[in-house]
């Protein structure tokens, strides 16, 4: 079950935001990832690029050591998910997130996402990862 | 990117659990869909296939209207991802949750989940789906 060049060129444009955009919480690199009509369903931020750009200079002003962990990842045709531990800092810890990107002509087009807080001492010893 | 047959059955098996497990909360279908020797990692339930079924019972008696709405679905070889809103009852605004599956010899052998309230008033004014 190999990928598509495209599924894997979808793939690799996801893992770039990360390494570029998202570990760096860098906004200047946002143009190179995201579209200019990107469909935001983040509870984060508002709509639109210059939001998220707005978001992680907001972020990196807050936590600029944060940390994304990416733990397993896939693509289905036009779509990349990606789940992952973030922690804003070396006490926190943190949140689980899935992340699902749309990608359209090479750029990410629409972002959906869930976010979990790491807790302790629920039902379940296993790890969320 | 057509899927393989592999794929497909992967993906139907999923959608079966959802449509004869999930959506019913019907412990008795369990064994039809998830392995023995099932790896949990939702922090909803302690570890295991039985502990899945208790589960499914307390939420039965909980929300016996409970809904799971697919929103959208994906495979990559032996995982497929699904993100869905599960509303408790009819007042519910419910949780966004995405879920991905590891299939092994044709039952589900693996789970993680991330869960997150459905909320309003936040900076977005889009859809969290």
């Amino acid at each position: 079950m190999p990928r598509t060049a495209a599924e894997q060129r979808n793939h690799d444009l996801v893992m770039g935001l990360f390494a570029e955009v998202l570990n760096p919480l860098d906004s200047r690199a946002v143009d190179r990832f995201i579209a200019p009509d990107y469909i935001q369903h983040s509870q984060l931020a508002p709509p639109g690029r210059d939001a998220l750009k707005a978001f992680l200079d907001w972020a990196k002003g807050q936590n600029p050591g944060a940390v994304h962990d990416i733990k397993r990842s896939f693509v289905e045709g036009d779509h990349v998910v990606v789940h992952y531990h973030v922690r804003r800092n070396a006490d926190d810890p943190g949140l689980a997130v899935i992340d699902i990107f749309r990608i359209e002509d090479g750029l990410i087009a629409e972002h959906w996402d869930v976010l979990q807080d790491v807790a302790s001492g629920g039902p379940n010893p296993n790890s969320m990862f």
